[in-house]
């Protein structure tokens, strides 16, 4: 710590201003808060030269710390990315704003009126990795809910926030949206995002977005309450009275259509009645079209001798990579019970056409989304329709699947009465 | 530690039986949860010498450790609240199962149909303090939504506890209720509420229900989700245009009626143009009719000389008591900033006839509940006409303000292809 603020104090200062934010913000207009998205998207627009030599930067740095090309891809921003971050921002505008909106509002026998009210939680804290794009997304999303935002992306990309950030700042503020309403906090040591996971005074919800042992991480040491988001151990289970054909085009979408992703499907379970019919030829095709790497229990493994055996720890492992699990399974129940067993409760697929199964999957899983005769890759904001989304909540309080604008709100009750009191 | 086994190993255990028990519950018809309330609410009224014999002995242990006559009150069971406990679980069945209610569907462009269904929440964790009506209480919301409930209650009530839960737990099993979701920690130990606080493989989310202090030490403790309960610092502002006579009863309502529950009212905040008017009268009735001590600001206390001077610290202070902190401000703005800054966001109410300052008032103050003229005491689920409540939120995330049955379930999204997958 050299002469100046310490870390804490700069955190601090940084809730008391977004907090300070978050007052006027709750009664911004949509208009002003809309404007300030159009002007944020012009803004990346317009200084996209600065944003991508503050990104060079962070590649540079990523070269030198060796980086896997995963990871340097993610950083990267170019044209195209920044392109996009502009979109979206401007596919928030279109939106409806939850703000303001009046759930419902009844009567009471003694007259009072009570009406349910959505409001912004207030301030949001995103701890997050890699990906730049995150730093606009989660701004513009919390913007458009009336939140004031404290933003903590990784170390890698400190330069590309640090400029992402001044520039839709600033456009917003010329919008009229009060200083403060999107931080970031500059400092990258361990240190800030611990403080900032215990700042009940300022933050009033944490989301975390990345891998596993961020959100653990989070989880662990937050007062703050989190949402958790992303871990997804999917499933497939074919079942034996599946259409196979429908059952082959949705296990090869949802295992390689996008593999790095939290739906993606990491466990296939078949029905044994329809493992010999049905195995052989999907595992060659995802073995030679699709470069799958196939890990089998010991029935997939006589059905299709050259599968490698599958580990426990296999069933558990959430790939996002091109690597499926396989399993044999007697029955209905027993597809059931694995999936409560390994699966992270994120997306789960029966793939059938036997009416009662599909009602009893529907019902026995327990998951964010589960699903009859489709891919797991739909779990996501614009596929359901709501969307940009903020992440996808594992957990079972306050949201849970894809979190779009509603899920960026509180409610309030209101309450009109004419000099009631209580008996 | 004597031999067997240790606290971890038994809370672990615990855990697991509830988690399993969930599982059967969550599927369990609203048929059968309802009568398994209706065999509790019997075997309460069947047992209640046992449980009065269980509570004589609580009792006999506060008389040694000299607690106070109020949390003696507090501890105390006898024929009428017994009675009370029972018809309270009787309450509950005839509130409206929320579990599989499908809140909403829709259809996507590609044909998938996409619902929002309640579910239940998992496994309960409820840390309370003295009163065992908690007890039952606790018990019988959770069942009627599904969830398995792990209760942690105080040691002073540890026998009365035990006897309660012992007679609900098997009146639930006989009904068909799985055994394992009605639980009680016998462990009084700190050691065993900071082990239940991190159990976040077991538990769904933790409930504490009591004074600041463990409400405290659950948020600073807990890894499992919070819902954070009850503490109420609450405010009411009387604006220059207020209808004094409905003021002043508003004021003695919310001070009075009941002082020590968590909507009260604490602090009366009065705009300069009519304290003159206002605040003689009717603090000399508080004082003499209703023996509540006053507290007042330097321009109350011209006013009324009697009155004792309020420290920084009074306005800070959930009372729980006839006391009343008094304020006179020079506007409405004055008023929503005091009660910004001492305020607890629970319930906040104005007395105004005034229609701007009556929609400013609602917009601005960010509390769970905001009046226009009525008394704080409504904030409660019987008042709101949500039935028995399990708590009443102060924070923002998932639920805020009295929490019902739909506020002790979580959602899945169902999801009906025929075959699609993502383009």
């Amino acid at each position: 710590m050299k002469g100046g603020f310490n870390v804490r104090e700069e955190l601090m200062a940084m809730g008391a201003r977004a907090r300070e934010a978050a007052r006027v913000l709750a009664r911004t207009s949509t208009a002003v808060k809309n404007e300030a998205l159009k002007r944020m998207a012009a803004a990346l627009r317009e200084e996209k030269t600065t944003i991508l030599q503050a990104n060079a930067l962070d590649m540079e740095a990523a070269e030198k710390a060796r980086l896997s090309t995963a990871l340097k891809d993610r950083l990267l921003l170019n044209d195209r990315r920044i392109e996009e971050m502009a979109c979206g921002l401007e596919a928030i505008v279109s939106l409806p704003d939850p703000v303001g909106e009046v759930i419902s509002m009844w009567t009471r026998p003694n007259g009072l009126q009570i009406g349910k009210m959505r409001v912004p939680l207030g301030v949001v804290g995103i701890i997050y990795e890699a990906r730049p794009n995150v730093t606009v997304d989660a701004a513009g999303l919390c913007l458009k809910t009336g939140n004031a935002v404290i933003l903590r992306g990784g170390k890698e990309a400190i330069n590309s926030n640090r400029a992402i950030v001044r520039v839709i700042s600033r456009a917003a503020e010329a919008a009229g949206i009060p200083a403060g309403a999107i931080q970031l906090v500059e400092r990258t040591e361990r240190e800030a995002a611990l403080l900032l996971m215990k700042m009940n005074e300022y933050l009033d919800v944490l989301i975390p977005r990345g891998g596993a042992g961020l959100i653990r991480s989070v989880i662990e040491n937050a007062t703050v309450p989190v949402i958790e988001t992303g871990v997804g151990n999917c499933h497939v289970y074919v079942d034996k009275d599946a259409d196979l054909a429908k059952a082959e085009a949705i296990v090869i979408n949802a295992k390689t259509q996008r593999p790095g992703v939290c739906n993606a499907a990491e466990t296939l379970l078949v029905h044994a009645a329809v493992a010999a019919e049905f195995l052989p030829p999907l595992l060659h095709k995802l073995r030679d079209v699709y470069q799958v790497e196939i890990r089998g229990d010991e029935r997939t493994r006589e059905l299709v001798p050259w599968v490698k055996e599958a580990t426990e720890e296999d069933y558990y492992t959430e790939f996002l990579d091109l690597i499926l699990a396989v399993r044999v399974v007697a029955d209905i129940d027993e597809a059931i019970a694995h999936i409560a067993k390994y699966g992270t409760k994120h997306s789960e697929a029966i793939v059938t056409e036997n009416y009662s199964n599909a009602r009893k999957f529907l019902q026995e899983v327990d998951a964010a989304a589960v699903y009859v005769n489709a891919s797991t890759r739909f779990t996501d904001g614009f596929q359901f329709g709501f969307g940009a989304e903020i992440g996808i909540s594992t957990q079972k309080l306050h949201a849970r699947g894809p979190m779009g604008l509603p899920e960026l709100t509180s409610v309030k009750y209101i309450i009109f009465g004419d000099g009631q009191i209580r008996e």
